[in-house]
């Protein structure tokens, strides 16, 4: 609340989209990320590298993700460092992801896929001070799929099971929800069912969500909302100059969360 | 058919489980696949590996993952490599997933998670040669939450759903799905939905599922099954003789397995 922000910047640092200033850089993509995060960690909550854009370079891209959150985390402590993974296995396997990524990696939150229930979602809700992301709604077109399918039995949307059994297995202090921007108007019903939760809303940006339907129809008495923007900050210019310019960009989006969160605090 | 198997060992390589006689390796992870792969590759028709078990170890995780696949594929080019990295994401992102597991780290095939719908999955089916191996009905206690949740209204199973929608998106040339082996049973409806996929089906061994039963009710005139084993093989044994109690443990497996295939065709 201090910086008056609930502004998560997505680290997609998509080694074929990087500005040449960095391309010879020993690592290019960890030094993207280094002046981005240097450029606007004033101004947000948290960072969210997506883990499939380091995969595609193996066992290297890994290291720049390494090297990434080790930076954060060294340099900036209190922002929050989300690994969107979309992990989940069964239990004992699913235990070995919440190491990979809350000791080896250190990261402070992994989102995770439901898909296979409660003994692949609780071993990330076991560490102190970490949490678990799960997937509720997302914003693809395929979240039609499965999770808007509608049980006329039980009145009542697959993520909204989802949400419904979910939120007995954590707390508010170790479990979120990924919905998606542009899913806001269903976000009356979601608070319904976790109106204490924290939300990690992506989405905004590029793929077009609204921010102020998002706040209307998300935001709590905490605000409990942390949203992201990935490829509309980080990508927004291709020079020498990208990282004040994704500052410009994150500070505009900065200043709308702002007006926002004044007209409920 | 021509090893009269259909054995697939997971290569789930738990650094705190491996052996002595392997640790003083420069990659011990690397080393005791090594041994295992040239100690079985004639009785199994493919490995998989767990990323989970890995990425725990970071990038130098990745870097044993990396090493794994390619020397499967240099040594014995007909054995199916799986990653078991149950991934799934929005479009752009499955899309760099698909590449980080078929072209950099060069795997046959992975698994998906299917929560996110269509768009998530369609990227791992534009591969020639390459498979999509959507989890249907997993062998955990989880399953029950979500999966084997039943749709009073359209009479059908949630995993059931996932089937009859998934289907569409590939063919059995290029999309498997995943079933536990203690599911055994439903494997008899499973196959009424998609009679020519093949099924991968881990649980066999160390989760108690009757290689039997999987034969009786989920073959079909293709044989039309993988099913993997993991720890009851790879950590049989203890002592430096691993990989030959290994073999051991694989060939009483492909023996049964003869046996089953003996009876259909």
């Amino acid at each position: 609340m201090r910086k008056k922000s609930f502004l998560c910047i997505g680290l997609d640092s998509e080694l074929d989209k990087l500005p040449e200033s960095v391309l010879n850089a020993e690592d290019p993509v960890f030094e993207f990320n280094r002046q981005l995060i240097d450029a606007t960690h004033d101004l947000v909550i948290a960072y969210k590298p997506n883990t499939a854009f380091y995969e595609i370079a193996g066992a290297q891209g890994w290291r720049s993700l390494e090297r990434t959150v080790n930076y954060i985390k060294r340099n900036y402590p209190d922002i929050l460092v989300i690994a969107d993974a979309k992990r989940g296995d069964i239990g004992n396997t699913s235990a070995m992801y919440a190491r990979a990524f809350f000791e080896t990696l250190g990261a402070d939150a992994v989102t995770v896929a439901p898909y296979m229930g409660e003994d692949s979602v609780k071993p990330f809700l076991s560490y102190p001070e970490k949490w678990a992301i799960v997937l509720a709604l997302t914003s693809n077109k395929g979240s039609e799929d499965f999770q808007q399918h509608y049980d006329s039995f039980q009145h009542q949307y697959y993520f909204e099971r989802v949400l419904h059994e979910s939120k007995e297995w954590g707390t508010e202090e170790n479990l979120m929800y990924v919905v998606g921007a542009n899913q806001a108007i269903k976000l009356i019903d979601i608070r319904k069912i976790v109106p204490d939760h924290f939300l990690l809303i992506p989405g905004v940006g590029a793929q077009g969500g609204s921010l102020t339907d998002v706040a209307t129809y998300g935001m709590n008495n905490k605000c409990g909302l942390i949203v992201n923007s990935s490829r509309a900050i980080i990508f927004a210019d291709s020079s020498k100059k990208f990282a004040s310019v994704a500052r410009e960009k994150a500070k505009e989006v900065r200043e709308e969360m702002e007006f926002l969160l004044g007209q409920y605090f």
